[in-house]
């Protein structure tokens, strides 16, 4: 029988996940958090920050197709696109998929996230390559609150809300991000769980409503995220992030079109999901 | 720090999920599995089987509302319903919420699920004290095959398709299904998660198919099974599962009609799930 690694530290999850582990790849602690790669017989590579899983080469297109597809569709023209966090490449090579886009910035606080990527999860990582692809390294909502660059879309691809992610999630920070978006700018975040962090999702979803005309939630199923049914806020200064303006021509494994609109929860049950009816 | 309890039995799970255990309250060997009820502090009392989590107090009713009442609101007049396996009572509870329900016949392969349900899950297993309910202690593959009773709806609350609960899902079951239903009849059975069980959801859909017109398949995204994504085998022999007939007038968490019919997939999608371009 194989070691088994618990998340034992994850702060965020009533549930600790155990993966088997076949080989630890790498293990090193950054500036910033711990850094453990390994293989798994059923999930293939596996990479965790702070004893937390962040994604697995098998079932990782679910995550970052729906954190980025579904924005990329929605926007008439998504030529500048910022990405927050997302060190493993893995929304980059999302977003590159589009000739549209003309140039992505990454700004990510952990550079060893991405070199240890493209290091041992390079198909993920390929994007980094991409001369479209700009990297930066600092703190997310530092940057939002400084930058005089203009995005059609910024996507924000973080860790749980503990810790450093938490400034991504403050009212100060999104009126940042709506600042640095052009006039039809969509913005979309990764916001957890609707079982084990509902309030958070309200949160959120609150805190965006009052910077935003349009806010909207779509979730998908995920196997490896503990509470899964996981939830993306969207936002919108001028278009329904509902409707599908670009035709899907891009490769994707679970995104289509249709795919892109039953993400979205029927009206009755987000509006239930957010107010206290089913809670907790 | 509590201790945690760690599905390390299960046999059908890549990923072992662990729960706090604030207390332990009943740990027996019955006549046919190791039963294990204990105290979680975030998911109040948590009923394990062999190893692997069968339901919480916290987000039980997401399994049950979802097992039964889809069937229940599809059906034009469930009088009489049988339910294989559902031990604990969810399934009966929803159920019997249905005044039309004239009689629920439960068939559970071990009486002692049910003694311990009713002695620590009071609230969930309520309904075995409905003059309405029989409960029968018996292997339900060997019920089906037997039985020269008729139903309207037969509602399979199973253990994985590991050990016993496997003869539930093959064909000559279904075959046995389909002959002890009445002319308007419906079957649903849980029948595992999208993630990690994709090819057994494609057998049972397979098997189905041959002996029923009408197959489909619907989803709810749950916190406590692992792969979550978890799926509903639904079929029919003359009415459409995806239409809601009958109004929804009784009361349910999770479950409405706009839950219901997003629950079924986009036909694309289904189709695209059950072929082999996402595998695995």
């Amino acid at each position: 029988m194989l070691p088994s690694f618990f998340q034992e530290k994850d702060p965020f999850a009533p549930i600790k996940y155990g993966y088997e582990v076949e080989e630890v790849i790498c293990q090193r602690q950054t500036r910033h958090q711990e850094l453990l790669i390994f293989k798994s017989p059923y999930f293939g590579r596996v990479l965790a920050l702070n004893g937390v899983v962040q994604l697995t080469e098998r079932d990782e297109y679910f995550y970052h197709e729906m954190l980025a597809q579904v924005a990329l569709h929605a926007h008439p023209s998504p030529a500048d696109v910022l990405i927050i966090g997302g060190g493993d490449g893995g929304a980059l090579r999302e977003v590159l998929k589009h000739k549209v886009v003309k140039g992505a910035l990454v700004v990510e606080l952990d550079e060893e996230v991405i070199e240890a990527c493209k290091e041992f999860f390079p198909t993920l990582s390929a994007g980094f390559a991409d001369p479209r692809t700009q990297v930066l390294e600092r703190e997310g909502a530092d940057f939002l609150a400084q930058t005089k660059e203009r995005f059609d879309l910024i996507i924000v691809d973080s860790t749980d809300p503990v810790g450093p992610a938490e400034s991504l999630f403050t009212s100060q920070c999104f009126i940042h991000a709506f600042s640095a978006l052009k006039a039809e700018g969509m913005f979309v975040a990764q916001t957890e769980s609707l079982h084990f962090h509902r309030e958070f999702v309200r949160q959120v979803q609150h805190r965006l409503a009052q910077v935003f005309n349009l806010v909207d939630l779509y979730t998908v199923p995920l196997a490896t995220y503990a509470g899964n049914w996981w939830t993306f806020s969207i936002t919108s200064k001028a278009h329904n992030p509902r409707e599908v303006l670009r035709k899907c021509e891009v490769f994707t494994r679970y995104y289509t079109e249709d795919v892109h609109r039953h993400a979205f929860l029927p009206p009755s049950l987000y509006q239930e999901l957010l107010s206290d009816k089913i809670a907790p």
